[in-house]
């Protein structure tokens, strides 16, 4: 029996959550529900997607545009074991009722607040702790990485102290037209960032504090840290910490992958779907450490990095796998990641 | 028995013509060259391409990073019946004899210059005048936009007198770290620009004028044009102009695709390799009809547009099909033009 | 006795144009009236001029952050024989109910339609027709520079038939962290674009047609125009033409002005106070002349176009100077127009 | 008697540093040397300077386009009791011995290496070493900038030890048409970036290491810094730190200056020349302290922070001042510094 997956959402998450569901071979779409008429409802329709309408009135402007969509929100609910809510910040919240009055598991994205569920989710971290659970959030794009990398180093016994400076991308390229940008940067007005207590969120004895940008580009997040090491340490070790947890690829300068744009070439080159990339990407002819001192930069795919994740915690919530490990790697194998290349 | 295709440069359009080629079931790849070793020349080895050394030195360092290419140039070139020169603007001109002491019939790309090789090639405009020529150019992205659609337009007798205004994009996205330009426009300082006259190496009789600028973004073309009709036309009679020529899509503005991201993310959502555009994209509510006076514009994907030609250009020197329409209807089959979406 | 100016709306135009009117000898700026606190407030206060608040809340607010106001906006009417309305589009229709309330005569900006005032003014074509009104408009940028140009070809008995495509900056550098675009262009969805239809609002016998889009930087409009002429002309007429109308002045590719940054540059060395270009600066070495067809680009700097034309318009509607040449001089001679490199 | 200062290099630093010098009661400028003979010569020509050729060549060429040069940089040189070297970076160690030759006093500027003069200044870190010295290196704009704060920091005995991201403006406005990067970050490839030694090539005691990447944008360098304090300390401590040294200024985000792009549009707005902001401007509002940690971001105008600094070693290395503090004084009164806003 698959495990029915409704989407609430179709935007740019969503839609990559949809085509994920649909690679996992324990899982099934059981539909997306959405409320615009232009292009991405065509998008939908073209993939074959049962469609749904996320209100009374998207349902009749749906059914105008000839796209009849199958039922509203709550019949999609109705149909599915667990729903992605994959929509704007602001709706989530308000949509959380809904799915408790359905009886249905729900996960939520990053840009929900922890409080919202009472639980925060990166699959290496943490997944155990959402065996069964009603609800989780999957963290944000910068939260996810952070996660993953600091992991890494904390279950080596190599993390005393964090501290980021994370520049991330203005806008997503497909609102790059009305949410940009221009020749400037915009430092984030608080210290810290709300992404090293996100972070906390998932790890709550991680000491991490982050300081953030935004750069007039919308290609993928930069990340500079800043680590003291428990102890001294050599490159290596550090190198092989990163590499046991998954999901963290290296790239190297003198393999000319030497700006964020040319990552994402690399991935559009070996066929990712959309040129995304899964994986946080961290640079390792950079990384240096200096005694107990450790510095390295890392590219994150804001688009795309808490895809497995959701996959991930679809498992977790609904118990059908209890071992991390093994959905980790089912979802990898699923999408591709780890298969070539990086 | 397939047509035997070398690639001769392995960048921006040598990759996508290799794909393309592989796609094709009258076709197989040859193998290609390239001087590179880093990340790219990984790309092709990936892909399970076979690799050849465009120089001897460079077939040192290739063998030096681990490489092992097959043979040098020389040995590709004997391989097989036909290179397509992916080369930068300079080296193709170089290139040229060693295609003809190979005695291999050679396709070069619209960096170079039409007295190269005499014929310049727009498989809807002049596939046969092509065919069991040892030699042409395919036409640049911008050049084969504009014939596509003049063409359209001269087919069914409207055109009088086109006057262009092209907006180029500055730089391609994997170079854009070190090629760009940064919040300015650079006007191209003669009129007209060379496309105008480009176009006519395809159409003579064409009375073209364009002018050009360079805008601050990777994305995509934008032209603008005015036409002078040779009477009054309807809106209708004029799509139904460009409807009759391959390869023009029609996108439109409330449909939600408004601006050039917005296009170019459709086009990763319905799947496109890269997300490549491979058509002409008209903004179908922007065109205007004004009497005996015509407005439009569209996008040009500058990396994707001319593989398609590329393809039928091979099919043309080989003559191995001799119908134009044929060998479009097989190439855009193969690359999947016209079953989805636009 | 000078003419008092108020200024309602202390932003991009509206400091400018504060500026300039201090430095007329036959005006002095009764004041400016806003509701900001913050820098922008701070810059008024420095400069010394008159602060008053646009409305009764703001009051509140300025005193709050110890501004102190002279009073509201009624005050600073009472106290002024004009004010220019610099206020944001939609503020401004508001707006002039209080000003005739006040008696008293309004200058609009080229947001405001040209139904606000039914007059629209650019000095050099029409200053004249509004000797003695009670209110005009002063167009905007585009088409202020659209105006002047066609006008200098229409003087010279040469302009047929006018089609342009602007290309516009995506926003003013001020606010480029919060309204810009990133990496797209974006066209307009209308032909006409609404500059065309704008400039007959001065000149109703244009035969004007233009097209529009926006490109991602924040320096200047770029036009680009294919003129049908009268009659065949030589380059020099054209030229002369175009030197025989005030504010429009010549830049050159060999001179190294090759981009609308270098240009931008050009003004910030010669002095130019924010860097200010109040001419339209047409490429002389691009502009051609093809039988009986002109083509050429300008540079315009949407900031600093209108501002003369305002000050202008100050001296046309109090009658103060009933000739527009001796006001354009007296204008250009107190900014500086036309002394320098230019 | 004035001291008689000869630029060679009429760029971006040289074009400032004349106009600096002209504003010096006691200063003359001797002349200024370039090879241009573009817009950049006649604004030499339009300021009314000295021109010198910088070598024969560039003599015939100015005398062809008009220009006149009153003789070749030897002469300069012999007229001259200093010279500053704003040529670009290898140029001016080629320099070096023409300087030795005509033995006169140098300034270079901070693309040279510290080696070529063995000292490298910042005035108020240590102008005295300076004094009566033939030859120095006025640091960069990131090393001036770093070096002003972490000697604040310093001298209130606060700084243990400095960690920074240095995200850098990718070129400057006027060559963002040929040099420009787009749409993408560029992580400097070593750890730590050059800056951090270049820091200690003026106060060698610091503990500082950064990191560095470049964004798309050509306005200003934006500094994160992460700091060990020796000790627990306020934030008015900090504060009051900063304050003590010259050229530091507070900006706030609760004034509405939140981004890069509105700090320069502040400086346009109180009349600074070609919108210069000569001091290292720190968020006052975003500064944090936590324990025995600082965190705080400045913005960092590359093309003007060094300027004063370059006068001030006029002073020095001439020793007509032998009083940092009174030579600072009288540079900032010049050209203004912290007389208005700041």
């Amino acid at each position: 029996m698959k495990l029915k997956v409704a989407v609430n959402g179709y935007g740019v998450i969503g839609r990559r959550v949809a085509d994920a569901v649909v690679l996992q071979d324990d899982m099934e779409l059981a539909g997306v529900a959405d409320l615009v008429t232009d292009w991405r409802m065509r998008v939908a329709v073209q993939r074959g997607f049962p469609i749904f309408a996320a209100t009374a009135e998207a349902r009749e402007a749906m059914n105008d545009r000839g796209f009849e969509p199958l039922g509203d929100l709550g019949s999609l609910l109705e149909s599915a074991d667990i729903v992605v809510d994959c929509t704007p910040k602001g709706v989530d919240a308000r949509n959380r009722p809904l799915y408790e009055a359905a009886g249905i598991r729900a996960i939520f994205q990053g840009g929900a607040k922890h409080e919202l569920t009472g639980h925060s989710f990166v699959a290496s971290a943490n997944y155990e702790s959402a065996l069964d659970r009603r609800m989780t959030r999957v963290v944000s794009c910068n939260t996810t990485a952070t996660v993953r990398t600091l992991l890494a180093l904390r279950q080596a016994g190599l993390l005393q102290r964090a501290r980021g400076v994370l520049v991330r991308r203005a806008t997503d390229p497909w609102e790059s037209h009305t949410d940009g940008i221009l020749n400037t940067m915009v430092p984030e007005p608080g210290i810290p960032s709300h992404q090293g207590p996100d972070a906390q969120t998932v790890i709550p004895e991680l000491d991490v504090v982050t300081m953030a940008s935004k750069a007039p580009q919308n290609v993928a997040h930069l990340h500079h840290w800043i680590i003291e090491l428990t102890r001294t340490a050599s490159r290596d070790e550090v190198i092989e910490a990163f590499r046991a947890v998954p999901r963290i690829a290296f790239i190297r300068v003198d393999d000319g992958i030497v700006a964020l744009n040319v990552t994402a070439e690399v991935m559009k080159e070996i066929g990712r779907p959309r040129g995304d990339m899964w994986e946080v990407a961290i640079w390792e002819d950079i990384l240096t450490v200096e005694g107990r001192e450790l510095f390295y930069a890392y590219q994150v795919d804001n688009q795309a990095i808490v895809v497995p994740e959701t996959i991930d915690a679809i498992r977790a919530l609904c118990g059908t796998e209890r071992d991390p490990e093994q959905s980790i790697r089912r979802t990898n194998a699923a999408l591709g990641i780890g298969v070539a290349f990086l």
